[in-house]
């Protein structure tokens, strides 16, 4: 087109078509345009073009991400305790005994300090009581009731609303783009499962987290698998390459986390392999979500910020970069 | 068509078309027609016809399948053995102490007799020799190696290609039936995921196996993963069952399997869940691959084998039922 036809009706239809195009093709919606978007959609971009250097095939993508913090909230403590809690609540009518007893005497007072005055020995004590000595179905079954109707106690939403919209369109957009994407958390993986596919599109297969130990049996005839009071795989740190590797079996080319809980899974996926990616969710963000990092008792992140630049791990400012947290 | 226009020729055509779209369409042409054929297309008919009350979701159709006996032959022992023995001769000449130190000794001299009078202690000493102590990403290249090359002593074939062709038919199948079909195999996990791919269409996520612990370190600023001599799980008989959940996650509607190994999986699979189907390959063809069952020590089939008549599980009669073992 030449100059001279530039009159305003053409420059505005021309302009309104770029604009649609924006708008139809802007994968990533909630999140500011800005270098932390355009990383991501540059590194996508790369992987996918089978003229760059970078082609990854499609069965090579493999993307990892954490849970807690990393694509829903994970404050004032995990939801998974949240969770614990409740259950001993529940569980409470069957345990009169729990009225004199701690750590559930807190629990059902309401005195988290009590509770937490008994240290790690009473945490595993909860968990071990709401966790175990149920077959895997019911235990499926009553997540399943959970995760339902539970909320959170300060911004009154449930649990399962408390997943950051930015990371949904993240993870909507690398599947677009043949990627295969994972949850590898430090939560339960059967606390995970039960509602992972509906809310993240993630399926149960595709889930790798922390496990108990659980056994098989013929009960009354049925096959049944029983879930037992022992600590089988923790998949947090160093954790977490041994259950990418475990469950997966390929090296991640895309890992997001929050916290130094993913500090080895970041390095794993990116030091020493390219093309990759690592992605941190930073959270600054007090007035919409929290705001916390170095000193925090939940999803401390103070290795893996120090690591990021020199790593070339993309640092996500949730205050900057995302337009909105939450689904509406 | 009215009859009288039924001419000769006429007839030809019609029967010639119903005869290639017979051929065109049987997704087991390797398969004997019969009742056991039969009862798997028929299986899969009902679960894939949306009318059907049977019909299972895409999702929920997870097909697990043994691998030693169920997909590739395993006599005159596995072929992980086989491969464990081949490592001794190839590390052998930095061992040199192996020249006068049992079961290494008896190993190098082609004297199994010697290796076996060590009974469990001297298989799990030649396990751990050559299976751990390397990274995984070291032992994955070493596999790799050996099963492109490694030959079968008697049958002069590739290990690689002693795999069963109507079983590879059978998983195409379920796969072009949006079945996702998975390995659920006494073997080691890290000694099938490099080439199930490439042999069964497998990808290494879908692999579930035995494995032995495993190590995440940063080695020269290089993270890697090392390989320990501990027994981590055993992916058979219980095992299974919880295999299956640990890694899949969801119930298996089809279980295929030829030992007592896969017996848990097969009632875990098929007891109280229906529709499902559960599938036992019987070795009864001594002439074109093994005959045993009940009194062998590799693969022993007995308690599975009684129970199928009242479980319904169709048993494969590998002689009858197959037109042919291998590929060509």
């Amino acid at each position: 087109m030449k100059l001279r036809y530039l009159t305003l009706p053409v420059l505005l239809l021309v302009l309104s078509q770029v604009a649609n195009a924006l708008a139809q093709e802007d994968p990533l919606p909630s999140w500011n345009d800005g270098k932390t978007k355009q990383s991501i959609i540059s590194f996508v971009e790369r992987v996918t073009n089978e003229n760059s250097e970078d082609y990854v095939q499609p069965a090579d993508r493999i993307a990892t991400f954490d849970n807690d913090g990393t694509l829903w909230s994970e404050q004032p403590f995990y939801f998974q305790l949240a969770f614990a809690l409740d259950r001993v609540k529940a569980m409470a009518p069957q345990h009169p005994e729990w009225k004199d007893k701690q750590p559930f005497k807190g629990v059902l007072d309401g005195d988290l300090k009590a509770v937490m005055a008994g240290g790690k020995k009473s945490l595993v004590e909860i968990i071990a009581t709401t966790h175990a000595g149920m077959t895997t179905d019911e235990f499926e079954e009553i997540v399943t009731q959970w995760i339902a109707t539970a909320k959170h106690p300060t911004t009154g939403r449930l649990y399962k609303e408390m997943v950051f919209q930015p990371m949904l369109e993240l993870l909507a957009y690398l599947r677009a783009n043949d990627f295969k994407t994972f949850i590898v958390s430090g939560g339960g993986i059967e606390f995970m499962r039960p509602w992972t596919e509906a809310t993240y599109g993630i399926p149960p297969e595709q889930v790798v987290g922390s496990s108990i130990k659980t056994q098989y049996e013929l009960r009354d005839g049925k096959p049944v698998i029983v879930r037992l009071p022992e600590v089988d795989f923790i998949d947090d740190k160093e954790g977490k390459p041994v259950g990418i590797l475990s469950h997966i079996g390929r090296h991640p080319i895309f890992a997001a986390g929050n916290s130094d809980g993913d500090w080895q899974m970041l390095q794993y996926t990116t030091i020493g392999h390219k093309p990759s990616f690592g992605l941190i969710v930073h959270h600054t963000d007090a007035e919409r979500e929290w705001s916390y990092d170095r000193d925090s008792h939940i999803g401390q992140l103070d290795k893996a910020l120090d690591d990021a630049p020199r790593r070339g791990w993309t640092v996500v400012d949730m205050k900057q970069d995302w337009k909105r947290i939450y689904p509406n």
